[in-house]
């Protein structure tokens, strides 16, 4: 067979990879816009492969369906369609799963034949494959399948007949044959992994932004997008609330080494290429940003959705931490940030973050326990704010705490809650003064555009 | 393996399988009420297989995504499309026709996901095979493939576990994995194919009318249901334009033997057998249809779409005749009935019918032609209607052509061609007698529904 990236008829030089999420996919006109950029992409570097979500809605749509179908399950597919679970938990079965399996699936089916139909029409040469063409073998979790290996072989052989090859997203195929799913933005997965299993130069990530910014532009308009990024800055970020990428695809893109190009679908501009740290140099160095010393600060974020609860006066003998925070766990309670003050008298305060979501289980949860033999007073807070700042090699800057602390007690904001790790260092404040600590910090680290 | 048939565990007594079109799952309610048949069905009979087509109006909405995409094809997807091909001529391509049956085969994903869910909320059990995973093998022609083979395993293997196997209709796979379907109305080919392989004991056709009736209700309100219909029979009324089951598979049916069901999906009442003559009898005999010597008609058709063109004094030597219909082929006009009159002087008049559609095309291609070098003269008259009469042994009935004319000629009504088969016979007449002459012959022939 003929290596496509070494081809010797057709001399490819670089094999790509472009995502297009639903939204680059919405409506034809999109979907032609998106088969012009794949023909001129494909004649540019020669090999491509795609990958697409399904048309904007029909997700949603195909879910609603099977909610309504199903008695007792409410006729309504909203909430955030984004986060987490699509599954209606109450009538959850491993039958069930597996055909809304079938069903879901179908949508990146129909975006990936109606894009190679329009890439045929734009004189390119195209081709749709399906999860079960495409070789994506998944385990027998319905619905949040993991991979489990690619084969190859078919998009080798249609690279080779200078095909584009188009690869319905989110998808993959049982050792049974049926039709798996990976989850909530799954496709981003399919790239990265189809990327890193083809060998890939790079796995184009197409969206309706940018690419990755130090902070969300909304809040700070001197915001400035981010040339280069590491793996673990990205994943840093993403949880952290960005929504460009798919934590799961990031820790897929580190395992493999996939070079990620984070770009506009609208332009032809560059975005955030993510990659490992030594490229992450590389192009920074290249792009003029400031000396190898400089403290390295990707990104700023601010997130408001989480609640704090403390844990007054409680005995500080072994086991009621744990106890506190086992029971928590139970509860399907996540916890975030945890500090446990200085312990007086053997009695001390726990403070931890809780998403808002979950304050009302975590009270209930802990009124119910007695840790050596006393109920517990709780204090909570919604009214939190909290700051992160994301960057490669944070902790062993001693400074950045310190800059940190300076910069909010300029502005007299206090700071109630502190932790770091060796990519992140988090401080929860009041909320009112949330979006304040947002800029300040983001000036203070030198990630404003030039005025 | 467990023969279903047979089940040591499962003590099935029937194997039935069943189809349900595009209006019986057009909405959730119809899908519901489809999934309660199935579960009685299977509870009844044991083993169950169901085709489904895709939901009412789906195939039309991605056709119609699939015609806008690419340039210079209509926007419009309509015209009739439960009538022949379903691709825009001006851009066929072997690719385009590929990426197309990927397309349209989700229609039929999506129903027999939603069903089988649907059936498992009915407290049943089921699982939906779509066209890789029911081992539907096809050539490779696109948008009209034939089935090469089915491979039964899965099927047999879910029916085994008691499951009901919903079968995505109307599409299969090639050898290479690539989706391929099977022309309009293919679903009915996939439920006679998968009987057959299967060895189903009956192929239920649920629909939405009662059966096949001696002829349209509409035009003659005292038409009957016909109890039990010979392949070959079904094969004369299809062709002539009953539209409850595609001819296709009434030829595979015949070729297999699979003894078909049509019936209503509204309610449980038999509906009309398609079988081998000799049930065909039995079946009659049992309901109390009269004695064996009885002309057997089992209905009358009206057709007004067709036109006559005469060939006026045309010379009668060898080669004409063939140059005329050998043009008319090439120039993909397909000709009905044909009547030569007796020669005269080595002049002749030659009359034939063609679809209302093909008259210019015809017309066309006939005034080009000079046939022993001399130019034709044509008449055409598209006011003329067909009536056809269709029985087992009609032929061997000479009181049969008897009858058609005493009938006829009681009403004045002007015989202007008449043709005959093993198991029809057609006349031609004005248009305006067409109505009065299917209701004369429907009485005559006994078919009319007692009082």
């Amino acid at each position: 067979m003929v290596d496509p990236k070494r081809g010797s008829l057709l001399a490819l030089t670089m094999l790509v990879l472009q995502k297009y999420g639903g939204s680059s996919v919405a409506d034809l006109e999109r979907i032609r816009a998106c088969a012009d950029r794949c023909v001129a992409t494909a004649n540019a570097n020669g090999g491509l492969i795609v990958v697409v979500s399904a048309m904007k809605g029909e997700t949603n749509r195909l879910i609603a369906m099977a909610n309504a179908l199903v008695q007792g399950a409410s006729e309504d597919a909203s909430g955030d369609p984004g986060q987490g679970d699509y599954v209606t938990a109450a009538r959850r079965s491993a039958e069930h799963d597996r055909e809304l399996d079938q069903l879901v699936a179908t949508g990146e089916k129909v975006s990936a034949a109606l894009l190679a139909m329009a890439i045929g029409d734009r004189g390119g040469r195209a081709v749709s494959l399906a999860g079960h063409q495409l070789g994506m073998h998944t385990d027998r979790s319905f619905t949040r399948a993991k991979i489990t290996d690619i084969s190859e072989q078919r998009i080798r052989a249609e690279l080779a007949q200078g095909r584009v090859v188009v690869c319905a997203g989110f998808q993959g195929i049982d050792d049974r044959g049926d039709i798996t799913t990976l989850g909530r933005g799954g496709s981003d997965t399919s790239a990265v992994a189809l990327a890193a299993a083809l060998r890939a130069d790079v796995c184009e990530i197409l969206t309706d932004v940018d690419g990755v910014y130090t902070t969300d532009p909304r809040l700070v308009p001197r915001a400035q997008k981010v040339h280069a990024m590491s793996y673990d800055e990205m994943l840093e970020l993403a949880s952290l609330g960005a929504k460009v990428l798919q934590i799961r695809s990031v820790a897929f893109a580190k395992k493999y080494g996939v070079r990620v190009h984070v770009r506009s679908s609208l332009h032809d501009g560059p975005g955030t290429m993510i990659v490992a740290p030594e490229e992450v140099a590389r192009i920074r160095g290249e792009r003029g940003t400031p000396s190898m010393e400089a403290i390295e600060v990707s990104g700023v974020a601010l997130q408001r959705d989480e609640a704090k609860v403390t844990l007054v006066d409680v005995p500080d003998v072994p086991g009621v931490i744990a106890e506190v925070f086992g029971a928590l766990g139970s509860g399907g309670v996540s916890v975030d940030m945890i500090l446990q003050n200085a312990s007086r008298n053997q009695r001390t305060d726990i403070t931890f973050t809780v998403g808002n979501a979950d304050l009302e289980a975590a009270t209930e949860v802990l009124g119910r326990l007695r840790p050596g033999g006393e109920s517990l007073t709780l204090e909570t807070d919604r009214a939190i704010a909290k700051i992160s700042i994301v960057g490669l090699g944070l902790r062993s800057h001693a400074e950045v705490a310190a800059r940190v602390f300076s910069v909010l007690a300029t502005e007299n904001i206090n700071v109630q809650m502190v932790s770091n790790s060796e990519l992140k260092m988090s401080v929860v404040v009041q909320e009112r003064y949330g979006e304040l600590a947002l800029r300040s910090l983001h000036s203070a680290f030198g990630l404003d555009a030039p005025t």
